[in-house]
């Protein structure tokens, strides 16, 4: 068992209950024994959902149907499970899936086409649909509308806490409402690290506008985060709205240019970007939370490539670890990224301390100040590599022993 | 001080003196005490030389120095320090190389444009040249034939061992020798790993078939390892020829393609190889050297990207460590790659054992054999991804509580 990370909040949110959405949870025995490991959330009729799913080549059963049924983009059932990623389990897999998305429908009185399925844990072994579709017919009849906490629990895997988040917003001036929570935390395997994350509104939003609205906030957060830079088989984002504003008053939004939405867009991606930084903070092993800001780049997406080389750089990483101001080695992974950058004109900041300047150690700059910054648990670093305007921020933890006797453990 | 890697030689290969080709050492203090941390080669005139330099966006000035000097290729001195590398030192760093390449040539009467320099060590802090000039004059009149080995641990910086390798060939019958040694073995910084490699023949080639030379032998050696896929500001592979072996008969060499060259070229890769794998085998907390073995990817170089994801991923390499066969995490990484890779018809073996057949578990495979087969200190990886004829081999070690203990130690 892992300690619980240092930024292990104190005190967990409390979220509302939202018109539409209710959840039951259960031990199906999947592969933890004394702990929920099954989830079923409920939808009322005419609930949409969009989503974000990962690029991996090789996306493991539970996403491939989701990426069919995000096309009409209508939800009434979502079924996760943690324990068992169902992730390259071949055919097998896919019989599984639609065994679940059955006895999910058939319990639930809706059609196969409006169950949602995600599923972490570990990769290549089969997973038993029986183990899943026995409990949901009687999870349907228990389901109850304030269980997010519940719910957030029986996801996890190597995370040491669960991760939730609420905003209130309006739309039009009816209040409207947005919880989400996610687990985290590394990426694949053994006690598996894939990234889930869940948020619903009781707005009324159509799937095309959801759909650009997800996108869009996730670009500064859940698209921000690295932990180790590898990509699991299973990431999976899911946005649910059910509509249930609307009978107090929310209208039907069918646009992501509607301005009505301006609140909601900051809402939304006020909390994508909480949970995002949550899952960063329970990185495996993590003891440093690390933000680096690349400006003076050639373009916003160059930046963003060179912030990701910085975050996802194991020197740079062990350096943070160390407590040591290495700025060298950031040098070394602006080098690496491939991206246009001055060396010349590069300058460094560690916090607000400037670290290099134009090429070289800033001339004012002191060891000692840089060391004891370092002690920080949040770490800032900014690069200026002075060739342009382009800007991005990508958000990482260090890497410790931590990370290492927690992925090196034999399985078993 | 980090343990000797369990992969160091029992015993060093003793490299013959090569005609045209002599070596001086010194203890000039840079950053270590009570060692040799100054090398200087000198070469007959006629010397040719070609190289490959990283391919870093914020090179150092010795790099710099090099890729210039490069265009003519001939070459009468080699300077390398360690401690220290010159690189992200602006304007002052261009002086000390300027500076540098003048005493060089002084004491060895040549022109300042037929010196080579290299520097390995710390980035950020100023290299004062006079540390190293003051030396060159009495080395030029010290430096012998017989001085591979003292060479090679002038150079060292976290290495472990010395890297050294030496082959006998011909070209048209005339013997000729190649000798070379190298060091690695992280990437940057404290105690440093850039990758440096100096190879040194007497057979007589001209600068333009050296280039194409080294450039062929480099793919499947030197562009074939990976320690942490961070890439050095500093990395310096040069090939000095110096025609000596002209004396007793072997050919002027203009052309690459000249058929006489058929055994040189074999022994220049496997020379190249053996240090390679060498610095993979020094690589920092090391416990397992892997190769991984791609194919049936769309191209060659699908089959290397998808190779060099696996063998830089921070949890194949953590699993590797832990003696978990965790083919989860190499289906994972196959999918990172970004490559076409078929879910549905990938194979997996460890070793000979193939652990998966078709996107699902080998029937037969049970993982006491896999876990068994992990314990071996050489570990095969070999992947088909199913979609067409690429095949690419990659070499890397584990990532070891050793590495992070080694990194985040603090500077001072």
């Amino acid at each position: 068992m892992a300690p619980i990370s240092p930024f292990a909040p104190k005190e967990l949110p409390y979220l509302p209950a939202i018109e539409g959405v209710r959840f039951a949870t259960a031990q199906a025995g999947i592969r933890y024994a004394g702990r929920t490991d099954l989830l079923l959330a409920l939808f009322d009729p005419g609930t949409t959902v969009a989503g974000i799913l990962t690029q991996s080549k090789t996306a493991s059963a539970p996403v491939e149907w989701c990426r069919a049924r995000l096309e009409h983009g209508m939800a009434r059932a979502l079924v996760v499970n943690s324990g068992n990623s169902n992730a390259f389990t071949g055919r097998r897999g896919r019989e599984t899936v639609k065994l679940t998305a059955e006895a999910a429908a058939k319990g639930v009185d809706c059609l196969e086409a409006d169950v949602y399925i995600a599923s972490t844990g570990v990769i290549g072994e089969p997973l038993e649909a029986e183990k899943i579709a026995r409990h949901l017919e009687r999870m349907a009849g228990e389901a109850v509308p304030d269980g997010f906490e519940q719910a957030a629990r029986a996801i996890l895997t190597t995370d040491t806490y669960p991760k939730l988040a609420t905003r209130q917003t309006e739309i039009d001036g009816v209040a409207v409402t947005i919880n989400g929570f996610a687990k985290g935390a590394g990426m694949i395997a053994p006690d598996m690290a894939t990234m889930l994350a869940f948020l619903f509104t009781d707005a009324a939003i159509e799937p095309a506008p959801l759909h650009e609205l997800v996108v869009a906030a996730a670009a500064n957060s859940f698209n921000a985060i690295t932990i180790d830079g590898d990509t699991s088989t299973s990431d999976t984002l899911l946005l649910f709205a059910t509509g249930g504003a609307a009978a107090r008053g929310a209208p039907h939004i069918g646009l992501a240019l509607d301005p009505r939405l301006e609140n909601f867009k900051a809402a939304l991606t006020d909390l994508m970007r909480d949970l995002a930084l949550q899952v960063v903070k329970d990185g495996e092993g993590a003891t440093k939370f690390v933000t680096v800001r690349v400006v003076g780049a050639e373009s916003d997406r160059a930046a963003k490539t060179i912030a990701n080389a910085i975050a996802n750089s194991p020197l740079v990483k062990t350096a943070i670890a160390g407590e040591d101001p290495n700025w060298g080695r950031i040098v070394m992974a602006v080098g690496k990224a491939g991206e246009a950058a001055d060396r010349d004109k590069l300058s460094i900041w560690l916090g607000d301390i400037q670290v290099a300047r134009e090429g070289e150690i800033a001339p004012d700059y002191h060891e000692g100040v840089g060391a004891a910054y370092m002690r920080n648990a949040e770490i800032g670093i900014t690069v200026d590599v002075g060739v342009g305007q382009g800007a991005a921020t990508v958000y990482t933890c260090d890497l410790t022993a931590g990370y290492i006797s927690i992925n090196a453990d034999y399985r078993s």
